[in-house]
């Protein structure tokens, strides 16, 4: 368990750059396979970049995690949301059983999907739930912070060491997904503090509010800001300040993809909300993630705009929990098979160019 | 074999629109799956809309057949690709042998690939190639006619007889792919004929041809739309005067997939340019149609817009073959799933609206 920012800091240092050599490998095996150069388009890129990332040629997504994570949200009091709060513990249950729209996909693309309590706000227990609970939901950031910088640590402890398991089950790939309602409101803070951004802009209609609960929750956000003004002073202090467990532990998880060599692909805008604090912190990770889709919740624009990021998939998609996770690990395993089973013009007797 | 297009407009006329009551009922369901309303966005309308084609609640497309049709195209002797024309029979040979791009996405979606040879120049032969040649290769547009108005309908009766047969081996799903040196050239002609657009706009780099070539190109279009203006007078005849084999043949399968009631997953630009064909001769057809990526050839844009259409990925692809409709197929076997296999809010005991 990491106990001070230093600790962090020192073990994220360590973090090495995708190996480019590796990368363009993997491009010149591409460009001699029976098709014109570069027309796979980004499958071509997926393929390559996981090569880079792995350090390896023969790269191997074959084994696929999806770690979701349950938190909950003291801001759901201040009425941001239409969903009540014990949904969060329901959907938990959900997931064990496999009911949800990511044990679905997951399993469509043969992904094994790992639920981890990291701030459940009630008591949950269940077959197959991995108790981490760093604190029983986070606190109203429209009063205060969210949990102490100690409490943030813990939960991107939390993500660190699922993930670290993940990869010791011989994971070649992560997804990050979770589960909590309200959260989009901590994740539209972050993006306002870390882009940052106007919070008019980042701030959307999350399950579906209506217009006057849509001006509330920016208010609500542009208040948790002024609120925690003071304690917006770098990326971690920020995600304690105005972000969530959940969001912390995928910062986490984003960070150990790059300690442990594993491409990880981020779902939709609260799992970017918690890729970005990780960014923020090694902006080395940014080449470590594959970014799923482009969500319909409205922030999540102004983030690929302002990184100069674009997501793979562009389907209307915005129920997170790792749905679009699965849909694009699905894709990057396509961009390996293609690198792996693919004749070359040698091999198929195929004259040039085509 | 259609021999007039008396007969063949008597054939489509008996076409159907997808049927709403089942898509309500569909969406039904969905909106009472454990998710926000709406929010796994395109998932949802693939699952809904497939029940619509397929008439039942229970659609099934877990048997997927990809149909590549080849056939060359005389204009490649004006230098419009700088791939020579002997490739496209290299190609065939490649797909028969499982190492093209549209056998390894194929396998990886769980789909069957069958290729047939409508109009390829010379004479190929090989294990598994459905030889259903109309004319070896189509005449160049430049100078004259692609075809006769008669071998056009006995393309598109070829593509509508092996989508027949394949919805009789119970395929639930049809994707369509093309191999044809020189086909983005005619596919052009076609937009700018039908669409219609200007030359200049719907033409792009195809296989990756430079500016001088691409300059070249556009004349070329525009050539073979002034040499062939008096017999753009119908779909049918314009698809004979400027198109091609293949294209001819995927026209087919659409026209087929709204006779039989199942979707069809389009390809790309080549295979847009055939069910524009489709699309012209009945509109109905529109509904059964899932266009699967916005490919990199310029043109294809226009279309879209033109149409009032979306593709379902967005992946910088160009590629052709079926590459993009496999992919595709994936995704609508997933939002099916997702109608099929999610919990609703009663059998997961999760409160409302989450």
């Amino acid at each position: 368990m990491i106990q001070t920012l230093e600790d962090l800091e020192k073990r994220i240092a360590a973090i090495k750059p995708v190996d480019v050599e590796i990368m363009d490998k993997a491009q010149k095996r591409l460009d001699n396979l029976t098709k014109p150069l570069g027309s796979l388009g980004k499958l071509e890129m997926l393929a390559s970049r996981t090569c880079g990332i792995q350090g390896r040629l023969d790269a191997d997504v074959r084994k696929k995690v999806i770690l979701t994570f349950a938190g909950d949200h003291g801001v759901a009091a201040e009425g941001v949301s239409t969903v009540p709060q014990e949904v969060t513990a329901q959907m938990v249950f959900n997931f064990l059983r496999g009911g949800a729209g990511v044990n679905v996909l997951a399993r469509h693309v043969g992904a094994e999907v790992r639920v981890i309590d990291v701030g459940v706000a009630s008591k949950v227990e269940g077959e197959g739930l991995i108790l981490r609970k760093v604190k029983a939901g986070a606190d109203n950031i429209a009063r205060g912070p969210a949990m102490s910088v100690q409490e943030a640590l813990a939960a991107i402890s939390v993500g660190m060491e699922v993930a670290r398991d993940a990869v010791e089950d011989n994971a070649g790939i992560l997804g990050t997904g979770e589960m909590g309602i309200a959260n989009t409101t901590p994740s539209a803070a972050l993006f306002a503090a870390l882009l940052p951004a106007e919070a008019a802009l980042v701030t959307g209609r999350g399950t579906g509010v209506d217009d006057a609960t849509l001006e509330h929750k920016i208010k609500i956000v542009e208040k948790a800001l002024a609120v925690n003004e003071e304690r917006l002073t770098s990326p971690v202090a920020t995600l304690a300040a105005v972000g969530g467990l959940e969001i912390a532990a995928i910062c986490g998880v984003v960070l150990q993809a790059g300690i442990s060599r594993v491409p990880v692909v981020v779902d939709g805008f609260i799992s970017t909300a918690g890729a970005l604090v990780a960014m923020k912190l090694n902006p080395v990770v940014r080449d470590y993630c594959f970014f799923s889709h482009m969500s319909a919740e409205q922030g999540h624009k102004i983030f690929f705009e302002k990184m100069g990021l674009s997501p793979l998939l562009h389907l209307d998609m915005r129920l997170g929990e790792g749905t679009g996770a699965a849909l694009s690990m699905g894709l990057v395993e396509a961009g390996l098979k293609i690198l792996n089973e693919m004749a070359t013009f040698d091999e198929a007797g195929v004259s040039v160019g085509a």
